[in-house]
């Protein structure tokens, strides 16, 4: 990529303070930029960086106003983040290797259809019966079981698997070493202490425009279907237990684990390492903070809660506070104690 | 499958009550039942769907009483959840795909033995010296190194990985992406601040009817054996570190870690998220819940406990109830302080 | 192996008490050790197993004075731990299998180069441009991308996927199932709930003497790179974001995650299913106990803490003292306002 900051200015619909003919070669970060670069300033802590930064130009929001001088040109938007997202999204199009066409060996099974303009790595595995749209990208060692459906432009990476009967919609992302489909943790306990394997018929349904993280599993239903609704983001190792909803649009940080027949509304925000029980319901909009053990059904749309067990944000918040002066709060009581206690020897108190 | 009513009942020795000549051609949760379905009903929660759902037959329990009325036919059973658990057996047993045979390519090392009526899925790769039972089912891309045993009926689903010298016995299901046998964490500290590896020289051992989630990890031992024993389930996303023990019928939730040299009993029963210290003990029979840090021994079998650190279970509910008020505790306790100093001041103590 | 005591100790500079002809076979621990074994003694706690155990010969310190009778032979050396591992590492290089040379089939791209002695396992897939070193180990099923470089006497082991552009140093040992370069989890929201998908362009670079653990997840860089600092050891399921930093001989225990930018600094010892903030700066030296969730910077090297939110180690443990305890707090707090309410209705107080 070789660009003025004219012709940048011009894609992104901004307005030029500074030298238009730089010649811009590279994205980066404001605070490691040097002569080449364009980078953006869409929030406050990072401003200091834009008197120091050697980037030949940064995009600013057009409310910003610089309290300092500085080299680079401004390229002036409504949105630096948004129109820096715009840049990344283009850069990305000319990068694109557009990965296509069949690598040998692969594995495909009988009576499996395949789309136009695909790619099929090296020893990647279809089984038989499947349905795959166009325009997919099957990287190297991906691994698919039979009667398995995949939409149009979805993407499965390296060593991605997901097991027989699933269906994944249009425009997903499955990351390297994604389960997609492996047996719920269901074990019926026998009267002499074994367990017994509950046969777990059910498939996963993945809706279009989903993205999972790489290592994240995602169970099968015992029957019926454990569903990602469209949009939904689910971050690295992160685990979906069978029979699970998640709803449409929920982010999900790593390592967060969701147990079994529990249903996610949309549009929830569920932090890194959360835990949540089975078979509770959580409200469309429910903000989880990192490592919240979530126990009980949320049920009021837009709730904010933390803590193990979770409860609500602001008192988690204040709760936390006093936790840390517990051992003062202790010493307190006993000096209170101690105190009424001479009074009554003293004769003061009866 | 396509069965009566009244053949479901005779293989599940019940007793019909309503039209036995219906016919059944699926399994479904009772809240999502539609013609033709069969579902059950055990746990009192879910009654009200009995009256309200669409399964031609409900599998219940002889002491169930219904209270309104409702247009299933009823097959009445000792404990409707294992007859439907059966039935799920059953089902499974008609749908098996029953995977045979050699697909190409795939890779056996040399003095490797096979047993008779294995699966062996395209790039899977065995190693030398390997001893692989009958009936093993070995998935695509499943890696087994050198000198690893595996018993009879045993699966390991697409793209597990089994190092060198592990031993797994008859009847396990070891699912996708698990790692048998990759070192233990063990680094010496060195004068200058940097690591020494320290060679992990033993192995992993698996009983048989062991049961292992997607993308768990367990390590091999320093030296000797880290041991899975008979029976033992453990969900996705699981950590055994090295040379730990885990006990016959324990069960382990998702994305639990227990940590090196730690010996946990028979029959526990560990909830998710859940962490476990180095070099202790768990008795037989402990339950631990969700997300709990044990960082001691638990010497007494049956013991329940949570939190972290992990305690009592009934002292940690309790705890836990009174955290939350923590904020009001914390101004009584000021209030009184206020109330005595008061008091003082106005004379009335000395 | 067959060595003598006497040849044993000589290789340890170590000094016999007993019999220095015994025949020596195997390695075991104390507890285990038989006939023909030789085993260690580096921690009190496990002297008890010297006055039983059957082992042949046993090393131990210059400053440990038995207290009872006992069979084995002393192997006496400076530092009996250090010593032992120094022994593993001399067995470990007497079983080593030495794999060498490339298995079929195998996958590599245009313009890659490999260099000599490597191993290169069956199944294995190098994209092009790729810059592979000598005596570097590709186990089967490894996956390295295009333009990915990887130094002199790595190893990455069976399944092991590396994202494009990303960059690995000398002797670093990457496990089963890792994943290198996976997309940061970045996602913009848009006005109508959706998310759109932040390109990420950077990569992953490991320096020399990183290891790395099954199934542990490594984001690239948004832009920039996300990096991991010479000799840093990084257990199994593991989630390090994008544009994270992870300092120079920084040991992270298994489960735990750093969430985006946060850099960690040098010679941290980060606890098992720790959850590290994102965007914030942890000092050199620090130590973070398991389970601890940091939400904020660390300042001060050498700093140690604990908790969720995380707080100084001490005050941790004090807290959590009282935390059980709290039931019993409450009541007596309750007792005391009583005690001052009657004597207020006896009018002792006004």
């Amino acid at each position: 990529m070789k660009f003025t900051v004219k012709q940048i200015a011009y894609l992104l619909n901004g307005e030029v303070r500074g030298d238009d003919s730089l010649t811009i070669s590279q994205l980066a970060k404001i605070e490691e930029g040097t002569t080449g670069d364009i980078s953006f300033l869409a929030n406050d802590k990072y401003e200091p960086f834009l008197y120091t930064t050697k980037a030949s130009a940064v995009i600013v929001g057009r409310d910003f106003e610089p309290k300092k001088d500085f080299t680079a040109t401004l390229i002036i938007v409504e949105n630096a983040y948004i129109a820096f997202t715009q840049l990344l999204e283009e850069y990305q199009k000319i990068l694109d290797f557009s990965k296509k066409g069949i690598e040998q060996p692969v594995f495909v099974g009988e009576n499996t259809t395949i789309g136009e303009d695909i790619y099929q790595g090296a020893f990647s595995y279809i089984g038989k019966n499947c349905k795959i749209g166009k325009n997919v990208k099957i990287y190297p060692q991906v691994y698919i079981s039979d009667n398995v459906s995949i939409g149009d432009n979805t993407i499965l990476y390296a060593g991605a698997k997901v097991y027989e009967n699933c269906i994944i919609g249009n425009y997903c992302v499955i990351h390297s070493g994604v389960v997609i489909g492996s047996d719920g943790f269901g074990f019926a306990p026998q009267a002499d202490g074994t367990y017994k394997t509950i046969p777990q018929l059910g498939n996963v349904i993945i809706e279009n425009n989903v993205s999972i993280g790489s290592n994240s599993t995602i169970d099968c239903a015992t029957m019926g279907s454990t569903i990602i609704r469209e949009g939904a983001k689910i971050d690295n190792l992160v685990q979906i237990a069978h029979n699970v909803e998640i709803g449409k649009n929920t982010v999900i940080a790593a390592q967060t684990g969701v147990a079994g027949s529990t249903k996610v509304g949309n549009n929830c925000m569920i932090g890194g390492q959360v835990g949540v029980n089975g078979h509770i319901t959580i409200a469309d909009g429910t903000r989880i903070g990192g490592q919240a053990g979530v126990t009980k059904s949320v049920k009021k749309s837009g709730t904010a809660i933390n803590g193990t067990p979770a409860f609500d944000l602001n008192d988690y918040l204040r709760a936390m506070s006093v936790l840390r002066k517990l051992p003062a709060l202790e010493k307190q009581v006993k000096a209170l104690e101690e105190h009424l206690l001479e009074l009554n020897q003293q004769g003061v108190l009866v």
